[in-house]
């Protein structure tokens, strides 16, 4: 079966799910004008997931992907904690934060029996999971109910392990990608690999139907990708500037700026390996801290930051999510960037 | 003016040029097949590249391309390089080597008016730079005898640096790609992005063609890079089994092993990043070492390891130089790699 036809989409172009960036609306958008769109569920309650899948279904009736992350639970390491809390202090002094009134706690949390039990009455078309895949039970729950699940892999090795555990597709994660890198078999970044050598090594590696990701920011992008062997491509940055989107106005403005130009894989914001957009705290701080506890627990901390330095203005805390290719980003409705990706060259 | 007329190929395939592991005989196989040989000269004297230029001669009339380093001579750090014996004390120990017998000094040397003098009477079709370019003068020269220069570029900044200093196309060079990264306004690794981000960014931002490098292993990895907006693409891993080249047999077999899957930017080997798969001194002391003496001098330290290790049959201390997509390699000769990479899929 043909990974469009299984999909049920006019064009091969997956909106990639980015949390914090972007709820139902545009995921709703993307579906209608013959894309996958897809709701990012990390960051929002089964209950408030449940309000944006009915607010996608009363805009169309086309298929929709809703993502999971699937990471194992943090333990909590209050040496690692405090020995972040005083990487951070500086800055703490610096915008007059107490340090002493900022919970602990996750940021993130992975798929759930709960979050299923929400989902299960829309029955999505697609599920998507970014680190691995749940228990199980859980993707058998998920598979039972007609949900055609995907999942991202950034290396051979992976792709191969979600393709032994009836993935029906596999998303080829290249390291342009911006967010998170969905690795899950190995912390090490030096197995992250560029969209060019992931994506025709996968395709050899696996049955299953592959979709490109990292770095494709405009039609050229879109053919480059099936030219190397994809069948779909997923496409995240590009999206970010628009008007569906709930991309931060700070945010905003630094993809349009030059600073865009350089991002870094930083694990500042969460704890896991991330790309964004460099700015003073990945600068200072990163890209990579010894001191950042697991994810999603580095989280906590940074928000009081990120918090008060928005309030005056400032991005210099806050997580800038790009890809390395952010020259597709455009101020428009996301039908418009779908119809622009779709159109041949 | 056409890349392609402008080079004088047949095909838009560029052989990247590999100090080390190639001479005359790879680079005169590929252009005698329509692509563009080079041959290295970071690696051999003027008098072995006179030789090697008298040899690609004498076996095609078609053009090539003679390439150099232009990197700043190293200034020796008395501190630095006792730092970085220190380190490779416990190999020294375990390899029975006399750390006092090991001579200090650069392993590769930059384009130099002594090289100038020697090239000058063959006027190659083409000469490429990587590490910027040389100094105006002798750059003035090459291309006063009607060269065609051509250079690296591992950002859009160094492309349009390039672009203003007159080279004829520019080499994006993607983070995928094997061997040294042709980075010079930065060290920053950061910096460094896929070919899928690099390509069409730096095609929008300079007018001359650009020619991409990074991950292309084969015809569908070709017309990916052509998809981009690339005029022509540069190939090295791919070769780097091929008949013609001189690639160690110890370095020929990681490359058809499981460990070409896994490759890094390491300095470890010359001081610079370069991109090889991961063997032991890699994993050990890299992959990025702060010790490293600054290139090329971190070489010396390394060399006596890897002669010992290698006649043992032993890779250990060797830089197996390979891009992060090796799934090109065959052993086959380099006119037949050639006719595969410029067939339409």
């Amino acid at each position: 079966m043909q990974l469009r036809e299984m999909l049920g989409v006019e064009w091969p172009i997956l909106q990639a799910p980015m949390a914090g960036v972007q709820l139902g609306a545009l995921a709703a958008a993307v579906s209608q004008a013959g894309g996958l769109g897809a709701l990012p569920c990390a960051l929002i309650t089964p209950a408030v997931m449940a309000k944006e899948l009915e607010l996608i279904r009363s805009r169309t009736a086309k298929p929709f992907n809703v993502n999971f992350f699937c990471h194992e639970p943090p333990r909590v390491d209050a040496a690692r904690e405090a020995a972040w809390r005083a990487a951070l202090d500086p800055y703490y002094r610096e915008l007059g934060i107490d340090p002493g009134s900022i919970a602990a706690g996750p940021g993130r949390a992975p798929f759930s029996a709960e979050a299923a039990d929400a989902l299960q009455p829309f029955r999505p078309a697609v599920v998507s999971f970014h680190f691995g895949l749940p228990a199980p039970e859980l993707l058998a729950r998920v598979k039972g109910w007609g949900s055609k699940v995907i999942a991202s892999a950034t290396t051979v090795d992976e792709a191969r392990w979600l393709e032994a555990r009836g993935v029906d597709a596999v998303i080829a994660q290249g390291a342009e990608a911006g967010g998170h890198r969905g690795m899950f078999l190995s912390t090490d970044l030096t197995t992250q690999v560029g969209t060019f050598a992931l994506v025709p090594q996968v395709v050899r590696a696996v049955k299953v139907p592959v979709i490109a990701a990292g770095g494709i920011a405009d039609a050229k992008g879109v053919a480059a990708a099936l030219a190397l062997g994809a069948s779909a491509v997923q496409v995240g940055t590009a999206f970010l500037l628009c008007e569906e989107a709930t991309t931060p106005s700070i945010h905003r403005a630094a993809l349009k700026s030059d600073a865009a130009r350089h991002t870094a894989l930083t694990n500042v914001f969460t704890g896991r390996p991330a790309r964004g957009i460099v700015n003073r705290i990945v600068r200072e701080v990163g890209p990579i801290s010894a001191h950042a506890p697991e994810f999603p627990l580095a989280t906590a901390a940074i928000a009081p930051l990120r918090a008060k330095a928005e309030a005056r203005g400032s991005g210099d805390f806050s997580p800038l999510w790009s890809g390395e290719n952010s020259s597709g980003c455009r101020e428009i409705p996301a039908a418009n960037l779908v119809r622009s990706l779709a159109s041949s060259g």
